[in-house]
């Protein structure tokens, strides 16, 4: 976990604003749960490997003397911002619209080992549609997040879209048995990192035969070939699925497909494809999966799919559901990147009033605060170090001052804009 | 703990916003601390009462079974804003700006039992400024908070101002020995509470001789009435202080009252007092503590104070500090009262656009919601219920939609805002 800079936080603030303006205008409302879950709710989601690292809270007073090892923990820190929606809207949804658009922003944790830029408490950004069956969900939360990511400058994008349901049909096509499925799609997964040749020792070397998996990488071959040539079309694929699955697939990427005219108005540059080898982590995914990458960037700065099962483990009854989640930090550190340290947002000048402390009657300075401020600068009233002015004008000017006045103790005053701006330029820290 | 909804999140939003707008322009920054600090941290910082109330997290992997009893946790979710501060300045203070001006909002925890009103989890707003001793920061500070609260639309506020060394003085001039100083004030406290004769009998119920407390209560009084008497010269305070502690808080009230003339202009009623009555229960605080009220409730809504003593144990030389906190919870309670459920925030125009399943080519329904939505509204798309029109419409204006367009199977379309306006009429769910 860390502390962040100034500005650091600007940047975040930034960004934060920018995608839930673009999430607004789409028709999705902010909603919150808090950090810390009941022990039961987060664990019995399909978290898989994310439930393994959870920060456990220690029961409070009786219930703790109570109780022992195991037992001793009855909450934990939210690992993800899925689950809590899930709970959220079985609880209250006879008071929420239907279908519901819900944005959520905000921190979760993972008891990971600590490494370069993967942090115990990171923030995640999700967007989701309850309720609603139909593939316009899905079209609605590429277009929204392809929007958002585009009004925070990133402009070279990749979607990839595909079905779970498809690579159901594909592991079955190659003969696996439906119970492999998960080894067999574990080991595809890794097809951008270790290839076609390391996915095939994987597989072979989790005990499947070879000319298996051959197989079904030659028919993964085919099919992705003819996906990065083809556009929306889908008509030629040739799985054991139902018709409606690739009719919808289709017609969700010909819906993205069609706003590349408009993203390449606004100078992003969005292809969208199909990609069969694109598999999701997480176990609760039941349709179509989504991924969107930035150009010279190895893994996706957004993934999300549709999964119709997981409120109805705590609602009692099924009620579809698609979300698009965007990984926040790294975003962030995309554009830091970029940045050079240079924090975005909104610039404003900045303003130094330097008050004398003999001074007793300090209301012009506070007055002239007030009127500046009210103008749109940002003033800080500070107290005039009488022996080190020049150095305190140094640091003022490093920090951005470029405007200011000092209130002196014999009631006079004087403009500090000259000796800030020679404090700015090179060798000025000397003139003190 | 508890879930928000919609509404509430975007009163809380827009209430940010503009606090933080104003804190902007007086020059602080916006910072974030994790929202688990290590025990050692929560436990050094003079945190009195909240100390009790830490949530702790367990300890994982084999720190965990090495581990027993209370030595089972090591980390804890933090239970102000304060001293994570302290610590985040004393790790980072060679990068921040000199003096610092932080603000930091966002949730604590403290495990407290729930009750009407409070929460396990809620969100602090806390501006303080780092490195300045003169009183100006404490000056800098109440505008700033007043300007906040005024940008809100609280419009009706009253700022008392105290200093603990006068407190002291207080006490000490009664004959109360200084080891008694605590319990004295924590019985002067209850004063709003209470009253005189509640003190009193508290008093002499902690041992204390009835003369010796009419003695103290009688100087109090005295004191009371000179202070809602007079304006913000103290020259008649005798009491045994260092007449600098005096002078200091003379010229911060001068300075806050001369704000109200700019306040009453903005249409808020500022009412600026020496309150010698005022404690804050914080054991840190060592010079001009204040609060602010709003008219018709009773708690205060903002609190804060000097508080020179506490950044030193974390860095080992002394910093002086500064702080204001706004109670968000208790601010949020107000203006939901007032609007009474209406949410806070701009209101867009809402569309939706409910397209027919059946329609192949959706290019014209998507088309139309990126023109709208670039101008300005909030655009939903939803599938078009052909059984349940009515009762689809119903719900669509019940939810605040005024325009919409379906876009019908056999390519034609349809406006709806005819219908929508029927459906918000009394008795229009009938027309279904």
């Amino acid at each position: 976990m860390r502390d962040l800079l100034p500005a650091q936080v600007a940047t975040r603030d930034w960004a934060t604003g920018r995608i839930l303006d673009v999430y607004g205008s789409y028709g999705f409302t902010r909603i919150e749960t808090p950090a810390v879950e009941g022990l039961k709710v987060l664990l019995g989601a399909q978290g898989g490997e994310n439930e393994k690292l959870i920060f456990k809270i220690l029961k409070r007073g009786e219930k703790l003397s109570a109780a022992a090892g195991a037992d001793a923990a009855d909450l934990g820190l939210r690992f993800d911002l899925t689950v809590p929606l899930a709970r959220y809207y079985a609880h209250l949804h006879a008071g929420l619209p239907q279908p519901f658009r819900a944005i959520q922003i905000g921190p979760v944790w993972r008891a990971e080992q600590p490494q370069k830029g993967r942090y115990r408490q990171f923030t995640q950004c999700d967007i989701d549609i309850l309720g609603l069956g139909s593939h316009l969900a899905e079209i609605e939360l590429i277009r929204a997040t392809v929007d958002a990511l585009a009004a925070v400058t990133l402009r070279s994008l990749t979607v990839r879209i595909n079905d779970r349901r498809l690579l159901v049909a594909l592991v079955r096509g190659a003969g696996f048995a439906d119970a492999d499925g998960g080894a067999v799609l574990i080991a595809l997964d890794k097809m951008d990192k270790i290839g076609a040749a390391g996915v095939h020792a994987e597989l072979v070397a989790r005990g499947f035969g070879a000319a298996q998996a051959t197989r079904f990488l030659a028919s993964v071959e085919e099919i992705e070939k003819r996906a990065l040539a083809g556009g929306a079309e889908l008509d030629w694929l040739d799985l054991p699925v139902d018709r409606g699955v690739i009719d919808a697939l289709g017609a969700i990427i010909r819906a993205v497909q069609a706003d590349r005219v408009a993203w390449a108005g606004a100078g992003a540059d969005v292809e969208v494809r199909f990609d069969p080898t694109l598999v999701r982590g997480m176990g609760y995914y039941t349709g179509p999966i989504f991924e969107i990458g930035h150009t010279g960037y190895p893994s996706s700065i957004a993934g999300g799919g549709r999964y119709d099962d997981m409120i109805g483990r705590f609602l009692g009854r099924p009620v579809p559901a698609c979300g698009f989640s965007i990984g926040f930090e790294r975003l962030v550190e995309i554009l830091e990147e970029r940045e050079g340290g240079r924090a975005l947002g909104r610039a404003r000048t900045k303003v130094v009033l330097l008050v004398d402390e003999r001074l007793a009657d300090m209301s012009a300075a506070l007055a002239e605060a007030r009127t500046r401020r009210a103008a749109g600068a940002v003033v800080v009233l500070e107290a005039r170090s009488a022996k080190n002015t020049g150095r305190q004008l140094y640091q003022l000017a490093r920090d951005g001052f470029e405007e200011g006045r000092a209130y002196l103790a014999d009631g006079t005053s004087e403009d500090l804009a000259p000796a800030l701006r020679e404090k700015r330029t090179p060798g000025g820290e000397g003139g003190a």
